[in-house]
């Protein structure tokens, strides 16, 4: 596998390559924010720049208080805008006014989530869902046809996958296609209740047409989920939805905790037939006689190379998470800098928030993970461009993609509302006010925890790809070419592979990873002991699952139910590792060397915050010592205490201005009020004007 | 001190007293929900139906969507019909109409959060702030001439304690009330910005008067922090709020991340006179001459006194949030033991979600910590009742009950959020949508983790006081008077005191908790190592910042610094405990022998899952070994397993009526979807009509 991310950093700089060499000495280092801005920006900068003025422009802000019947027209307004103004049809093929740009794509797309995430998430059901399904399940002559509606948005459309009985288990879905030879014609139909489509956006109000996944029945036989292109309302003259058209009802989901610019519904069918060419056939086609032809041969893999070519979903997710996170992270810190509550140190001047050391332990190991998230989802950027680029588009490359996607976003979403959960506590009751945005942004943000993929049930793919690449690579491997094993795989593989290259690295050596401990701080202890705690998470669940081949289906079920829990965990582990590499990876590019010493402190934190999380895991299984274990308290401490004063460069380092915060605390009013207090003391005090306090009386008195 | 919790049951019973042979056998253990349910209604078993009929109201309901304006409009509403219709006037003088009775009044009014959180909370600042303070603060002459129309909503009014530089640190509110001796008048000032009052409930828009917190100065003495009757606004012929009258000003907070149905506000003051019959007057008084007197000779004494008697807004938080956290559970229990999703153990059933691990792990410990608030929270009211009925009211058990309050306040309220969130994933898209309410509690109760005490900001002082406790102990005691003094203490002291009667105990035996934790399941051993942490973590911290005394107050005031996140996790390990003590003791009361088995279940899983959170800490300072450590984990997932089948009466004998949950999943509609799913495809089965899959063919083909 070759690195797709050697990309140029967007400023060629004369200082020397990074590397401990190079690291500013501790008192001297600082963040060149500019430098560090710039550098962030990353391989699509220019398109990130595009997004973000959008982001910024007061048109495409969202109106807080509006109701969800105004949110609604103003958001499918602004989709209109975005096609005009914006940058948002690179995906799509040349031929058709994209620019067959996969990455660029969705480094902007994920920008729109500082405007209002109801925006990004319609346009991700127009273009992400809706239209990227007719882009990747059809044929070139459906392209032509279909796609210019989806992407001037002439036609609303909606992706019908879940149902409400089924959300992620996509193959169970309810919905038929029944292939009518005598009329040419597919007949969709909806069963029962529970096979009603839900929570489909545009489906409520918006939508004229719906990509419907349905089982293909044709002669009798059931092929599977596929696609079908199905009208679902009138378009009016004005280019306005109108009614249902025959055979199709639904209902609107009405209010939701938030993004209530979408239009979430629900869609039935009732015999409604759709013409053969509706189908979307570039992995399945049905010849007029109802013959059933596909490129894949078998049901199981042409299902997940289906699915698999809507990962750009959790991809976009994922960076969506790291916006909500920075703009949380940028508020607060800003804030706790500016605020003052309590004297401490000095008896007449208050504490600023941030100098409170829960404060911090709160707020920074929280800038760590941001950091951490963005350098993973850099990588995961890259290897998404290089697959749909056609750059490096194996069914291996494809397979790393999905596995990568499905351990970040999880992780990158929860992080997301963890973050701004925090940030709005740290902001106290100003933090609950609507005009500090942390709330609104949090409630919006709320249900990518569960679409494009429930996050437990995304960790679960991660557990078992973890698994079987663990069986796959010893079933090839014997003793003796064990070490070759090793050296054949490059370094830096674990950025998209599963870690194992460490397994067997660790049962040459079972020492190494004790002894490598007594650095904490370095880069390698981090690495070992990451790295280590998932190959022997992984190790442990192979050896307790080995005899669920010897058992009958439901003992099999019942043996794996009981180690759901460590699958989870230890796909957790390999999402913690992955991004840690990634960040480690990340530092080496970096060209200035204040900044430099600075991240790697950073790094460090995220890699340390992340065993204490585990700490009991690494003293049961003996990879620490009591003794080492405190340390790695005593180092966080450590390392809090002395990015404490970088934290302000580390948030504004990310590049996002007051038009993307947009929170009244964060635009510097309360340091003005601040510092008119202080001032009024002041004065106070030296006009020896101010009362004196019974307390001091009373002690003079005594 | 005595025990105040000896109540009745509301069932007296012959069944035998409770107890290990009282407990009914492993297979045959089953709740009896209707005795539970009638059992966790608890002492004010009558007035919580009361209030329970009320927040089932249609009247009382929350109507979602509603604009800001419509939904205040509402709320204020109910406030008046809850005068005629509830028993929200209990606490208040039976002289005036009220019944003295300031437990039962809280009983009742926690329960309004079922009906709408900004009904409790708008009601909460009305009588249990505003009015509330007039009753504490104010003399008899005052309650007479002021309660009658907070009391009746006739003079709506706002609780004016915050401002907007200085939230949870009152003593330093910037606002003066100077006596002006010549008028007899107070004269009310707001000096700058920063000192405005703001997140005032009613001060927005309805409340025509307010209890002011200023510093009271007269004479060029600063008193202190004392509370002014101030009117802010006009009262309208209607009865409703006019303007602001002159020198008072104010804004309105706006959109508020929940708790919409409230108009919260900000006020400031000009130079405003009030007659100096309307400071509050019960803790300091003001002569016409301008002499200052009060009962209460220290002014540091007398600050704590008059917040003290507010403590009851954090202890009806208390009660709320378990409310908050029942329903969330009972929401999310109900739609896992009906939804399906994917086959597991059978080819054609799909699993219920709740039969998965991974959903048991999330939501059955929650379960175990509802019950755990449940009963903490009925010792804390209990002592809440003593403290205001009059017969335990000493200045030691107001101190008590203060640190008691400040203990489960920010853990109850901060588990109900995380409740919330995880009964939302848990139920996936479905969750998202406010017709299943879930998102709709959360953004209410989202600020309940910040005001009425800022959570992190109460626990530190529950940590100050363990660490004042353990030296006066000490202080206290020789080494001879030692096991005299382990004697004296009553054996469930520790529900309101410190837990440092085992300190000294632990100092006797050091090796006491290593030998109990073989039986990590018994109640011993739970005992022991739950308190074994809180001690100390006290003792360690004492150590440490025992040189403080000798430093000077910039680094003592550093010292301190770096160990307050320790002094924050002393403080929640402090709160562990509690709550565990409290479901222990209340074990004893369930007469029921299927009933306790299953609650004693309950109670191991919450404290194992107590233990398990802090593993780390227990295996780092030697309390459990590698080994045992890990059958923490194992001993967890056993109950989980064996509490999955009583999941359902668990939450049902929460109580709460569909019209309290009005949750559109949580109803049996998911049943009925799933029943006629299932009828669909086993009537296909059975016609053989059903399309082979693609698959089988395959499959038999080769």
């Amino acid at each position: 596998m070759t690195t797709v991310s050697d990309r140029p950093t967007s400023v060629p700089t004369a200082a020397p390559a990074a590397g401990v060499s190079a690291l500013a000495s501790e008192a001297d280092a600082e963040v060149d924010v500019a430098y560090l801005t710039d550098h962030l920006l990353g391989r699509w900068s220019e398109l990130r720049q595009v997004a973000r003025g959008i982001a910024g422009d007061p048109r495409f802000a969202k109106i807080e208080g509006q109701t969800m019947a105004e949110s609604r027209a103003r958001v499918l307004n602004q989709l209109k805008l975005l096609v005009e103004e914006a940058q948002v049809l690179r995906a799509f093929p040349e031929r058709l006014g994209g620019k067959n740009d996969a990455g660029g794509n969705i480094a902007g797309f994920e920008e729109l989530l500082a405007a209002d995430p109801s925006l990004q998430i319609k346009a991700g059901v127009q273009w992400g869902l809706f239209g990227a399904a007719i882009l990747h399940l059809g044929t070139p002559d459906q392209h032509d046809r279909l796609l210019p509606g989806a992407m001037s948005v002439a036609v609303p459309g909606a992706f019908a996958m879940t149902e409400t009985g089924h959300g992620s288990d996509v193959a169970s879905i309810a919905t038929t296609a029944t292939y009518d030879e005598q009329a040419g014609e597919f007949v969709i139909h909806t069963p029962f209740r529970a096979a009603w489509k839900d929570y489909l956006g545009n489906a409520g109000e918006h939508g004229t047409a719906a990509v419907v996944f349905a089982q293909l029945i044709t002669g009798g036989v059931n092929h599977g989920v596929h696609a079908f292109y199905v009208t679902i309302r009138e378009t009016l003259p004005d280019g306005a939805a109108g009614a249902f058209v025959p055979g199709v009802g639904g209902e609107d989901d009405g209010l939701k905790g938030g993004l209530n610019g979408i239009d979430n519904g629900r869609l039935y069918f009732d015999q409604v037939r759709v013409p053969r060419e509706d189908l979307l056939a570039r992995y399945g086609q049905v010849a007029a006689d109802g013959t059933y032809t596909s490129p894949i041969g078998s049901p199981g893999r042409r299902f997940f190379t289906m699915l698999g070519s809507l990962v750009q979903g959790r991809v976009s997710l994922d960076g969506a998470a790291g916006v909500a996170s920075k703009i949380a992270l940028a508020t607060a810190i800003r804030y706790g800098n500016e605020r003052r509550q309590f004297t401490g140190a000095s008896e007449t001047e208050e504490t600023v928030l941030l100098d409170y050391a829960e404060h911090q332990r709160r707020l920074i190991p929280l800038i760590a993970e941001a950091y951490a998230g963005h350098f993973a989802h850099d990588r995961l950027l890259d290897l998404f461009h290089a697959v749909f680029s056609g750059e490096m588009d194996t069914p291996e490359s494809r397979e790393d993609l999905e596995t990568m996607a499905a351990a970040l976003k999880p992780i990158s979403t929860w992080r997301a509302l963890e973050t701004l959960q925090t940030a709005r506590e740290a902001c106290g009751g100003a933090g609950f006010l609507t005009e500090n945005r942390l709330v609104s942004l949090r409630a919006d943000f709320d249900v990518y925890a569960t679409f494009e993929g429930d996050n437990t049930v995304l960790l679960q793919l991660v557990g078992k790809r973890l698994l079987a690449d663990y069986a796959a690579d010893f079933k090839a491997i014997d003793g003796i070419g064990m070490a070759r094993f090793v050296v054949e795989r490059a370094a830096d593989t674990v950025l998209y592979k599963t870690p194992l290259v460490r397994a067997t690295q660790t049962i040459v050596d079972t020492g190494s990873v004790r002894r490598a401990a007594g650095h904490l701080r370095g880069e390698t202890a981090q690495r070992e002991l990451l790295t280590d705690r998932v190959e022997a998470m992984v190790a442990d669940l192979a050896t307790a699952l080995r005899p669920a081949s010897k058992l009958d289906r439901g003992k099999a079920a019942a043996l794996f139910n009981a180690h759901q829990h460590e699958l989870i965990e230890a796909a957790r582990a390999h999402s913690d590792l992955l991004q840690w590499e990634a960040f480690t990876k990340a530092l080496a590019d970096v060209r200035d060397p204040g900044t430099v010493q600075v991240l790697t402190w950073v790094r460090d934190l995220y890699g340390l915050t992340v065993i204490e999380k585990n700490l009991a895991w690494y003293l049961i299984n003996g990879r620490l010592s009591g003794q080492r274990a405190r340390t790695v308290t005593s180092y966080i401490d450590r390392l809090v205490a002395r990015l404490r004063p970088h934290a302000q460069s580390l948030v504004d380092s990310f590049g996002y201005g007051p038009e993307h915060i947009r929170a009244a605390i964060a635009t510097g009013a309360e340091q003005v009020r601040q510092d008119e207090a202080r001032e009024y003391y002041r004065q106070q005090r030296a006009s020896g004007d101010a009362p004196t306090h019974e307390k001091t009386i009373k002690k003079a008195a005594r």
